[in-house]
């Protein structure tokens, strides 16, 4: 076997739609610019995710619960938060070609000149801009930029029978304020003492200008987010700490360690509220961008909601936070563009996901060897509804064993089971294995026992 | 044990609140109007019925596959759909005392009226209304409603950089559609035959004009929905097919059958698309509602979308589809109702919540006698760490053991461990059973036997 070249954007896209894993949103309506679905290798592989990762640090430990808020809060959460006045991107527009970016995105020291820009008057503001992003990437028509315009990244909505601005109400651009505004109610209903956390796994939405590159940026994205309730005393241990949790749980997607990068976030490029922050950063096909963040945010949060916390000695404060943040889909996107292989096999080349097992969407694949043979149809089915209620598997009897050997291969199905001749024989089956693609012979009796050992 | 009388919707918010399952949205702002979060022990308890239905209703079968498609869906959908055009309802506005109500809530009649009505004039519409409804049943005036407004039920937003008309999208009121634009893609790449379905879960947003009744009807919502589509020709013997597996879902929720109600919709108010739907009702606190729908949809929907199939022979046809819906939220909500008892026991009354065990958010809860006995407490941590591996599991070492098992009765866990003075002699323990309040002395060594054959 031969790993022939790092995979391409294109080739990950194509197998996500041939295989199910990911439709373009409305595909039959031309779609929703940068809208996707996911079909139905996608929605096991997602969820798979999803419980992995509630059951690992929600369920399994005493210090964390869970919680599910609403996708649509009360507006002063935004004013509290910041969000309403501050969650902007400064928008830019072409006089020409009348595309849009960034100015962040078109310019490294975006962060340091804006705060001089502010105080600029507007004919000055003109002049800077077209200084610091001199030409127009899409048409290349020079000094054609206007000054940026503040652009609120959230998504609006009226709720009640009238559109006045008193209905006007925000879906969350993250889902940490909603664990938030809960900490007073899950603090007395839980009993549960600093350091504490809460993990939360939604919807969240933001107006991207440019939003792209499949599922990595969307307007509408999930993410899994832990809000982690400490000392101040404590921060750089409790920081530490999770920063091993993170990097535990990146490995057990099955990411390589070399293609991970902790940015130490450098201080002039903090958020204002932040202390510290590591973005964690992955080899995506179109560049190093960010995978994962873990920032240290003071006592920032509680502070804006005026709440505070009575420790068991009556004393009163207010906690710090540490937040892991992990996008969902971006680590769908990671864990198919680590697990994605192509070898030269005997015959060809194949394309493999080597997904770690607990990932896969399928994870035993049962074949009858012909598909109008009765009776080793029958005794593949046999086979396929005992091991189906305890793992997910799927049957297929389409076409010749190599080709769904391929099949399977390509959703990173790691064991296939085929059933044959000799099976009404000796009853036993030849398991493949999807990685080595070496065959066993394993009695049937003895396939419970087998897979008990290799899956769970 | 008497069970006393039936549960008010007011214990049930209580208990709710109190314990952790559900916490008014934004509550610290003063709430958001019917806007509900899921706290730790609710999160887990949703969890639980998704997770449950998915098992059963996708993964578990061959004729079914899952979708997680996005919530923003390109417009034409709409369009195609008819909800943009169609999924209104008639708003009325008292001239008094300005509430807002929907005429068909007010008006038993309404829909046979209501084709009647467009045909009349401004003048005679204005009769007709104060003569069907009369009374403003908030503030009693006479006469006081206008002709009825077309509410479109959607929620709008913009996505990207202006609110110009052409970047307004709406979130989907229902999963359906999300399922039937990916029609092709699923047939495509899943190669899935007639009959099969597509089931999928998650959020759906309505404005509705009166929400309320807890987490009955809120605007944001959410379902577990599949089409499933056939031959027109077995169109009854699927539709029965369903009736029986959605009872027996309910049934094995824990709702009693006489509560349930089987509503045959009348010919005359089925929506003009469907041949047959039946309303599952039960019998919430605040009267009987709807709790499912089954519907029997026709060719409706496939073409809307201009989307047919072609069989195995090269027939091509547009499949028919039964769609059996399931509120996320109802179902919590019927759940905990049906669970909820409240009884006479030795030294008062107890709240309990006899959820079916897999249904419980915690399955077992662990005690050391005293809290300050170290060897106690040590041995419970052990038994604690061993348990929780398999089962969600709480340690508990707050106040008397009495008030310990109300807790836990009062959040549905099935069972109760203590570990006391005798188990550091005899290495047993006292597992009590919630339902029965029964003591019973396990071995530490068989409680991993006794716990698989009650819990597995």
């Amino acid at each position: 076997m031969v790993n022939k070249q790092q995979v391409t954007m294109e080739e990950i896209i194509s197998l996500c739609k041939r295989r199910g894993f990911v439709f373009p949103g409305s595909e039959i309506y031309g779609g929703l610019a940068n809208s996707w679905d996911y079909g139905p290798l996608g929605a096991e592989l997602k969820n798979n995710i999803k419980q992995e990762w509630w059951k690992r640090f929600v369920q399994d430990r005493e210090d964390m619960v869970g919680l599910d808020a609403a996708l649509i809060m009360n507006t002063k959460t935004w004013e509290a938060s910041g969000h309403l006045s501050n969650f902007n991107d400064p928008l830019i527009e072409c006089s020409k070609c009348h595309q849009r970016f960034r100015a962040d995105d078109l310019c490294d020291t975006w962060e340091k000149e804006a705060s001089k820009f502010e105080k600029l008057s507007e004919d000055k503001k003109r002049e800077k801009i077209q200084e610091l992003i001199p030409k127009c990437p899409a048409c290349k028509e020079l000094k054609s930029f206007s000054v940026p315009r503040q652009f609120n990244l959230m998504l609006k909505t009226f709720l009640g029978p009238t559109e006045e601005s008193a209905n006007t109400v925000y879906f969350r651009p993250e889902t940490a304020q909603g664990i938030f505004v809960n900490f007073k109610n899950i603090v007395d209903t839980t009993r549960k003492k600093v350091p504490f956390g809460i993990g939360q796994i939604g919807k969240a939405f933001r107006n991207e200008i440019t939003p792209g590159n499949f599922i990595f940026r969307t307007r509408e994205f999930e993410q899994m987010e832990i809000e982690y309730f400490i000392e101040e005393k404590n921060w750089k241990k409790e920081f530490e700490n999770w920063r091993e949790q993170m990097l535990e749980w990146i490995k057990d997607l099955g990411i390589d360690k070399k293609d991970i990068y902790e940015l130490d976030v450098a201080k002039d490029e903090l958020a204002h509220y932040s202390k510290k922050t590591i973005d964690f950063e992955y080899n995506f096909p179109f560049g190093q961008k960010e995978l994962y963040g873990l920032a240290y945010r003071t006592d920032f949060d509680l502070k804006n909601h005026k709440l505070n916390y009575r420790d068991v000695e009556g004393k009163e404060y207010i906690p710090h936070v540490i937040e892991p943040t992990f996008g969902v889909d971006r680590t769908f996107l990671a864990a198919i563009c680590s697990a994605y292989k192509k070898e030269e096999v005997e015959g060809g080349e194949r394309v493999v996901l080597k997904f770690p097992n607990w990932l896969s969407p399928v994870k035993i694949a049962v074949f009858p060897l012909l598909k109008n043979k009765e009776d080793l149809v029958a005794k593949a089915k046999d086979i396929f509804n005992g091991l189906k209620k305890e793992y997910t598997c799927e049957f297929d009897d389409n076409g010749n064993v190599g080709k769904r050997y391929r099949r399977q291969d390509e959703i990173g199905t790691p064991y296939c089971v085929t059933v044959d001749f000799d099976t009404l024989e000796d009853n036993a089956v030849t398991v493949r294995d999807r990685d080595t693609m070496k065959q066993e012979r394993i009695k049937i009796d003895e396939l419970d026992a087998f897979f008990a050992n290799k899956l769970k």
